[in-house]
């Protein structure tokens, strides 16, 4: 069975060596010394791998069942998810005043990579109830937050997040269940909703659903789209749930993987719903889940990514199989490990390089939100803004591909189910799919976030590279600032081929914006690596007391440099072909 | 449920219009007119689309059950299985001698990409049994071959190739399994084999093992291993299946995908066994069946790749959901297909320019096998000899990333088991693992094709690339020979790198021998889609009745050359990064 040990000190590493994190004048923050983050990080680290993690397994074989209407989730569920509640994780963030911790956004992404590294089925239970409670808490009336916020910080009661339809998930202004508004100011909610992750289940009280729906009588379209909060139990005077709503489970899907997570078919037959934030302006309300449940996607391909790598490079060391072509290595043994072998190891530097280039990037986002919204940083915001679709769109494709290259290891042992990675396959490879598919993601990028503001998120990212290469170019940093440069000019020369094609023929910047989508991601990678190699290299200038750890890092830079970051010049070269590769076949040539 | 048409139209473009088999002077080739070949592809293709591809579904539900000791395969297999019995389908290319059909091995493999694209667990029951009848033919005796081939060649009795052990797949010199000699000149076999495909069913009435085994007291390693032929029912003196053999079943693994196909852990328990070939010399005969094994998995990769295509096809002109950037498509509809959006045709063309292109590629293969065999071409014997890794790795990665993205067409309803495009990319994923791991695919590859016969068939390559851009560079051909020239350029590179840097340390060229495999696989894809160009250009020149088509293959081409072969540029740059990136981490650090 596989094993998942937290990556405490590389998260450590890059909170306190790269983003200084207590340091920072992000309200919050100062707190955030290296003890204290380390205490947190250990005791989350601790439930991952001994509670957690043992049930990723449990979860895939067991899945959950739906018998007479209820749904019973895999074995040990329940009583993990106490120990998770219990420990107060998933209102780590959330504020004090419903019970929350009140520590910041991006302690709770650390804590977040190694929950669903360690098991992203169950882990996604409090992700959805966390996604569902940031929307009351920005949309909701002081009655709704009473009502709901206390019992879904502590994921007493959990949430969903109800937009996808049958014959819509995308384009949701084909919507049609429906809001029959009521005397009382309630609604009526009837419809059906599909891919209702942990849509209903045995692990909570009460599950609270956010559901998209159409007022009757309102606006066409998406501009007719209100959000609505709909109970389970209708919850009592006494704050306690009531009577049963008419909302219940019409089906589980059968998945590819995270089969221990009970996505639903959730059918709603005049369910009573409560306006969440203002009539028709749904879509707004449910992107304050989207953005961050993006985020948290996006996190969930390195999770999956580090759980494999990790497995890999245990069996690569212990698995004896041919002899190292410069000599044998294991004299004493039949054979050498996997790991003497130059492709193996190439296949495990291609997955170590990503993770930890992904991790930093991940962790200074998560760092951008907080300066967003606890220092009402206009920046911080445009500049993740434009982030979100690159860390949810690349972190996932490129995290599925290091779970893929992870089962390559095991050779014929990783198709089978028993050794556990054909399961982080197929569990990451939803990741790719779900809170906008990554196509999505960059149609998002290309056609909105990029011309946001006039250009001016792009325009200062662009600048911060240019700054940073500037002022780190000499000496032992030109290995690593010069391939970042040479990879920021394709970035910019794919930018400006957009801006001088896409306004006359919008085709022509779409036809590649996956490949600007990668092309961004390599660069942050990049810009990531470039400062963790002037982190490492400094320290080992000062004396550092780890400087193995250092010179592994700077080993693991020079790497990316190598052997990832040359990707943008082919990105380049397929986004200026432009439009008619693409466009030119007629639809029935397909 | 998914559907499959054969791609009749498009095999019969490559057979006659590129490769012009009927005008060859490979013996048997003249046969292969165009009606001849048609006739045959379209009752291949009727069998594969009516019979077997309604299946494919079935048989990744039910999976094979192991029940006291008995196989049973999944509902309607055995049925299926007949029919292509009835239908000679299984000795399509055997001799005539044994009741083949003596066709080419061309045709076999157009049939196979039809049979593995429509059922790949279904198709790989005959496929294994196709390659032990060829380990027979090669090397058996003249009692031999009378005793198993006639009722191999008709499938009535079904092959298997018996290597890996639970502690050695790649590295055969550890195994364990032991061969005792008896007095009548057989063998007691006795060890225990895994992940054997086809191990055991209930489809034929003897299953033919091919076992490797060291004969005790013979050479340590690899060159004390033997190949030995063990029925599951001894054959008696009427050759009829008699004795039950001391072979059995342990087990069947359960696997990411191929559910269909019983892949068993077989148990060997002084097993009777007949030593097939000379002895100890095991792996050369056991290498006859592998590198016919090898193209096949290739064909796999290609085959998976066209299925989901297809149904990824159907499902993007079919769902609605967005408008086109440039304007409504659908006015009468609520929305457009998705095919109207450029990320979309993206994703497509992606996978139409690789499936064509290594459609070409594997038949061109399949003919210089023929070419090697039939008429006795040592240069075709070397050239298909180099690139059979290349066949193998770089069109299953591909094949499977194909798989990957027509899943993601699909959205959330591609994760949905339902809709079947999750099983594709399960089922592909094993083509990049059985018969050599994609990994060593890449290492035969750098470490002994490159080299043979001091590099004469890769100087053949590059010559033959040479001449065909010379010849055809002017004109309308320009804009693919040029794209071609450069990639060519960069194979060429690499090729001096290796020789220029391996021979002092072989982790120089080791380190990039999987970008090589796959800087190969865009070349070779790269002069298949110049020579399909050159055909359709000519063909629109001399008034084609079907100039769509031909319009289409430029369109597919230009796609090609303009998103695809640009990769080459990004895998010299990591090749010539050398060995330091990939093998200075100390093994501890990962």
């Amino acid at each position: 069975m596989p094993s998942y040990t937290a990556p405490t000190k590389d998260i450590q590493y890059v909170l306190h060596d790269v983003l200084n994190i207590s340091g920072s004048d992000i309200p919050g923050y100062s707190d955030l010394e290296p003890e204290f983050t380390e205490a947190i990080l250990d005791a989350a680290g601790q439930l991952a791998s001994e509670v957690i993690a043992p049930l990723n397994v449990v979860g895939d074989k067991e899945g959950c069942t739906f018998e007479n209407g209820v749904i019973t989730t895999p074995t040990g569920f329940k009583e993990a998810f106490e120990q998770v509640k219990e420990g107060g994780w998933p209102g780590l963030d959330l504020p004090e005043e419903f019970g929350g911790q009140g520590l910041p956004y991006l302690m709770s992404t650390a804590v977040g990579e190694m929950f669903s590294g360690a098991n992203q089925a169950f882990t996604m239970y409090q992700g959805l109830t966390h996604g569902a409670t940031s929307a009351i808490l920005v949309h909701g009336t002081d009655q709704q937050k009473a009502t709901y916020l206390p019992k879904m910080t502590s994921c007493e009661w959990t949430g969903t997040m109800n937009l996808t339809e049958p014959h819509c998930g995308t384009d949701l202004g084909l919507m049609r269940t429906k809001a029959e508004p009521q005397a009382d100011g309630s609604y009526k909610i009837s419809g059906q909703k599909i891919f209702i992750s942990a849509g209903d289940h045995d692990m909570s009280s009460n599950v609270i659903h956010l559901v998209l729906a159409k007022i009757v009588g309102g606006p066409e379209g998406i501009k007719g789209v209100s959000l609505f909060i709909v109970p389970k139990f209708v919850v009592d005077e006494d704050g306690n749930p009531g009577a049963k709503n008419g909302v219940s489970v019409g089906s589980i899907e059968e998945k590819m993987g995270i089969h221990g997570n009970s996505t639903c078919v959730m059918n709603y037959d005049e369910a009573t719903g409560y306006l969440l934030g203002d009539m028709h302006k749904g879509m707004r309300a449910m992107f304050t889940m989207m953005n961050e449940a993006r985020l948290g996607v996006g996190m969930q391909g390195l999770a999956q990514a580090e759980a494999a790598y990790q497995n890999a490079v245990i069996y690569a060391k212990d698995r004896l199989q041919g002899r190292a072509v410069t000599g044998v290595a294991n004299p004493d043994g039949p054979a050498d490990p996997l790991i003497v072998h130059p492709d193996i190891r190439r296949n495990l530097m291609d997955q170590k390089s990503f993770i930890e280039g992904a991790r930093a990037f991940m962790l200074w986002g998560a760092q951008l939100i907080d300066q967003a919204h606890r220092s009402e940083d206009k920046d911080a915001d445009g500049l993740i803004s434009l982030m979100t679709p690159v860390l949810k769109g690349f972190l996932t494709d490129k995290g599925y591909e290091a779970t893929v290259n992870a089962q390559q290891v095991y050779g014929g042992h990783g198709y089978i189910e028993e050794w556990g990675m054909s399961q982080f396959t197929r569990d990451a490879r939803i990741a790719m799919i779900y809170e906008g598919a990554n196509g999505v993601q960059a149609l998002d990028l290309v056609g909105r976030k990029l011309a946001q503001d006039g250009g001016k998120h792009v325009m200062a990212f662009f600048e911060m590279v240019k700054s940073f290469c500037k002022e780190n170019g000499a000496g032992d940093m030109a290995e690593f600032v010069n391939p970042l440069k040479a990879a920021s000019k394709d970035l910019q020369g794919a930018g400006m081929f957009f801006m001088q094609n896409g306004m006359k023929n919008p085709n022509a910047a779409l036809s590649g914006s996956y490949d600007f989508m990668h092309l961004f991601g390599y660069v942050c990678l990049g810009l990531m690596w470039a400062r963790m190699a002037k982190v490492s290299l400094t320290a080992l200038e000062n004396g550092t007391d780890d400087p193995e750890f250092h010179q592994n890092k700077l080993t693991t830079a020079r790497y990316y440099m190598a052997r990832q970051l040359p990707m943008t010049g082919t990105l380049l070269k397929r986004i200026e072909s432009g439009a008619d590769p693409v466009m030119t076949l007629p639809a029935d040539a397909f």
